[in-house]
């Protein structure tokens, strides 16, 4: 079963439901308990967001091969299930979308493996999608983008003087990009013109920043029970997101005694800390900016080819941006 | 400088002093504490083997495309290294080459997006090496083996009856199959025949299984100081290599107390079960097998076409697989 979102869209929905069964299929490794975790991890209740996207967009060309389009889909979906494999063993998670994760179980040594093993599926996977080494390249490319992102953080740990520029810069490749990706390639495979693949990549980065802003958003806003990552960890690792970003802008010296602690930081000044960026307008200043990215997608959505598919993106993107607000 | 090994090989020696630069070249990254950890790695006396047997068998074709083959060269011993990166995470392991890891220095969140880093320039490489559909395949694929081989050693963690077979699976994945990769890479891209490039691949499985028990051997052989890495954590989590499987085979009960306690053995214990593989013989009858593998990997040396880099691949598996007897 996939996601209840995709009801509204059943085009979409009737090819993520093929989709799934593929994507058990290409991770086949015959270390059956790693196996076996992969496999929950791709059945328990992901959203397919990235491969959802790469269908809608894929309306706006003409020339459909379902199995490399199926490739496609299938290979954003594994790349980011390779990066969620590896995050969680940076970030110690206990658990994925309800499963006990690889590392929780298997260790570290297996969980890095297993998502450099669903690194060398991602790239089987693009190949099978597409054989045009220009296409190939992009893959690369924005994998490598998504890399150095993630690379980019290092030096922003614990710097109270974080710009908002370098949170975009860093959002960019590590959210941001892989949406990029999946819109345009969605227009791409299907042989679509130049501009409509640009205007879908450009919808795609657009998506992401709001999506990552909101999600974290969801660190400070009090309702913690929406999401299984606690500001606390962020804080202690010297990961300053943007309502922190844009309420220290505001009050820095609030802020200074309580951060100068870095990984000593306790629960309860990391609280202290919490209620700081409420108090001084973090969490709604970040709002605001996410909304207004959200506008600029669906500004951009508008700006597509009439067809059936862009009030689908239209739709899809405003449930997507605005329903916890 | 590049190892002095490759002094007997004038020809290799010039392509991969050409080929230093270049590598660091092709790893640049925006963050420098980490691009600086990358390229220490790459400048700290690593053999170079893989891009030198690769060099080495590229004599065999007859199409030179001096930047293609760079690109191929540099691709193998990037794969390597980002392997190295991620198994001294898994392992812990303090020093690499002498320099500090980079996890140590900047801890496993960096360390792992390196290697994963890595990942990309790799492919990056292969790209500008050949557009071949199949040659492309055939890297993914490789990489994917060496990952089923890493992720196969957990179903063998803490069994006594390892058999010799599983072990040379484990090995192929592990070491041999990169050398496979380079030797038969070394012939197709400069459009050698099919009947060589098979041999080549072969000659590669081979010197790479010899070489990994040799190095398998150094743990149990007394000579400590010749290796870097203790047996003992090896045999605390549960790695059983082939100087250990083939003694068990000989005398079961003496090493079954000792092994049970799994990742409580002390280093007492540690250094017992190593006196006990070497008294029942498991260090000898290893070099043995090493021997073997020397030997068929130098008929099957003996097989290839005659040209001058035929001697050379004949005295370099000399030195390589012989040198610490």
């Amino acid at each position: 079963m996939v996601h209840q979102l995709w009801r509204q869209f059943p085009t979409v929905q009737r090819e993520l439901t093929q989709l799934q069964p593929y994507l058990l299929k290409v991770v086949t490794l015959p270390n059956q308990p790693i196996h076996t975790k992969i496999t929950q991890l791709l059945k328990s209740g992901g959203k397919l967001l990235r491969p959802g996207f790469f269908y809608l967009f894929s309306a706006f060309g003409t020339q459909r091969d379902e199995n490399a389009l199926r490739a496609g889909a299938a290979s954003l979906e594994i790349l980011h299930v390779a990066t969620l494999i590896h995050d969680d063993v940076i970030d110690a998670s206990p658990l994925r979308r309800g499963v006990t994760t690889i590392h929780t179980q298997y260790g570290s040594r297996n969980a890095i493996y297993a998502g450099d093993y669903l690194f060398t599926v991602y790239f089987s996977e693009v190949m099978k999608a597409t054989q045009d080494v220009a296409q190939l390249q992009l893959h690369i490319d924005s994998m490598r983008e998504i890399l150095v992102g993630e690379l980019a953080q290092m030096q922003l740990n614990y710097k109270q003087s974080v710009t908002e520029a370098e949170y975009f810069n860093e959002i960019t490749g590590k959210t941001a990009e892989l949406f990029w990706l999946s819109c345009r390639q969605g227009v791409a495979l299907t042989g679509g013109s130049a501009e409509v693949i640009d205007l879908a990549g450009q919808i795609g980065l657009t998506i992401g920043k709001a999506y990552q802003i909101l999600d974290d958003i969801l660190d400070y806003d009090g309702q913690t029970e929406l999401t299984k990552k606690p500001v606390l960890e962020d804080l202690k690792a010297g990961v300053y997101s943007l309502p922190l970003i844009l309420a220290i802008k505001q009050a820095p010296r609030a802020f200074k005694p309580l951060l100068k602690k870095r990984a000593d930081l306790s629960d309860a000044e990391a609280l202290t800390v919490q209620q700081l960026v409420n108090q001084y307008g973090g969490v709604e200043a970040a709002k605001r900016m996410a909304g207004e990215l959200t506008e600029q997608a669906l500004a951009l959505i508008d700006q597509l080819p009439d067809l059936p598919a862009k009030r689908d993106l239209a739709t899809l993107t405003t449930w997507l941006l605005t329903r916890n607000q």
